[in-house]
């Protein structure tokens, strides 16, 4: 196990006995200057509690983490309805984190790892930065990430084919006879807005149709942001048929705007969103939505953890995850069951 | 601080030196007579690992817990959105727990309050259980209960007037001409079931209608379960001409059925549901519903959490929050913006 600090190394370096340091760590009352000395050498020794050593019985502290982007998503709730049960099997508590998609509290949370209050951690990171590898890459805990990381990285990995995604909703918009296909992406820095941007530029040409930037608007993953940037759209390109949003918020947004303006849906402009979460059942008509496989991303990454857990020597795996298109009322009209 | 038992007590306990405890606490190699003494002792005297202790800079984890019956309501995103800045200016991290409303889950959560990684705990229990009492008042950090509690409970606590919010939604329904009024609940044995039961039964009468017990289905908090009971509901009552539903996704899962069944709402039922999240304006027709003032509950319980971590020693605080109706188009077919 860790080779760090202990109380032993600690107390030589205080000068102070093991029973000293004891009383320190504990809590317990100590002479000022024997506490200022305690905690001087451990900070200087780079002690960091750890939790997994002092719980007697498994030397764990039996909880695992995941950490999403936004607890607003149902995204992430399809994930943890698979997580939580097999961490539960497995005698782990779930312990979840939303990270608003800001990236110090992502940081944050990966620097909570060397506190050993979690035993592993699954995180979605909206954005992988360099601070983002070098925690990954010292962590004290295994770490799963669900989205895309670069080559190499020494994580388990769980990836889903975005490309794949756009190009069956928008191939499905076309097949209805959809010409005029606008696209509604959140910020195109983040991992899922980039792959989703590159992917409905190569979708249209690959189906005979021109690349128009100007059947495209971002905004962010948000409802609220999803209606503003649908409703610049429309007014910039009042002729369009269809419009493809890069999630079920930004989609919802989308019919907000199109019932306030008047126009039907599907007859005036047919709507896909991605994701395919429960909101997409919600909605009403009913929208059509790529499956990116959330729960099969969710089951995956909870599998690789554990796997983890009981081989931490193995070399990282990718998990690909296929997606599919779910089609429903906003796109033929048609009721689903 | 604690006085509980140390890797002193320990030691005498196990007939150990202090820097054998230490060894094996840290996990470092022990003999094996050596180790199983001292867990044997550990455990005997009811050591529980103090993380609290051992953040030697601040002596505490700088994470603060909510613990919610289920994630999948986002009746919980609600007060998450309230709770997480307010947290997080104070210098805390969120933790969140769903616990499925798994009475044992609960309890667990609330024993891991002894082993410190989070120093406070914000919990809304569906049930409150003896085992419940005796936690609370056992708790080694505070805790704050969204929810009633008994009277005299060592907790800080934040209720709304369930009654009060029945009374509203039947009253409106009323007030629109419907004398049908059905009502659709989750389980009774629950505490806002129960309280809303009550309310019902009480709310018709007032009204100088009868409480009519055919008129009332049970099944349980969410969408699937409220769709079978409206289902059963209309197939005994078939002349229903409003429903009162006892959250919003048990109202989802009664848009469903009505429209499966053909029943326009609300021109020949009107729909009510609870807790006005944002599953209310995503539905379609939009959701009449009331308020129990997520929002306000979530920033009083946290108030009052980081109050009490300021102040610990002060009596125990009960704020109440006023629930109002939110009047959307499945009442009263109106559209809203």
């Amino acid at each position: 196990m860790s080779d760090g600090p202990t109380i032993t190394t600690i107390a030589q370096r205080a000068g102070v006995s093991i029973a000293s340091v004891s009383r320190v760590l504990n809590g317990l009352p100590t002479k000022a200057d024997t506490e200022r000395r305690v905690m001087s050498a451990a900070r200087e020794l780079g002690y960091v509690p750890n939790s997994a050593a002092r719980s007697l019985k498994s030397r764990r502290s039996n909880q695992l983490g995941f950490a999403m982007a936004d607890i607003g998503n149902p995204v992430y709730l399809a994930m943890i309805r698979e997580i939580q049960p097999l961490f539960k099997a497995a005698g782990y508590r779930l312990v979840l984190h939303s990270t608003n998609v800001d990236e110090a509290d992502e940081i944050d949370v990966l620097r909570g790892l060397g506190e050993r209050y979690i035993d592993g951690l699954i995180m979605v990171p909206l954005r992988v930065t360099a601070e983002h590898l070098n925690m990954f890459a010292a962590a004290r805990a295994p770490i799963v990430i669900i989205g895309s990381v670069p080559e190499g990285t020494p994580v388990d990995n769980v990836r889903t084919d975005s490309r794949k995604g756009v190009r069956l909703a928008v191939g499905h918009l076309h097949a209805l006879g959809r010409r005029r296909i606008g696209f509604v992406n959140g910020p195109v820095d983040t991992v899922p807005g980039a792959a989703r941007s590159a992917a409905y530029a190569e979708a249209l040409p690959a189906l005979g149709l021109p690349y128009d930037p100007s059947l495209v608007e971002v905004g962010d993953f948000y409802r609220t942001d999803g209606a503003r940037a649908v409703a610049r759209l429309l007014e910039r390109e009042p002729d369009l048929d269809a419009l493809l949003c890069a999630n079920d918020l930004i989609a919802l947004g989308a019919l907000d705007v199109l019932r306030r303006a008047g126009r039907r849906v599907p007859q005036d402009v047919a709507v896909a969103g991605m994701d395919d979460t429960d909101l997409a059942t919600i909605a009403w008509p009913a929208l059509t939505s790529v499956s990116m496989g959330s729960a099969e991303r969710g089951r995956a990454a909870a599998e690789l953890l554990l796997d983890r857990l009981d081989n931490g020597r193995r070399a990282p795996r990718v998990v690909t995850v296929e997606p599919r298109l779910v089609v429903r009322a906003s796109t033929t009209g048609e009721e689903t069951p």
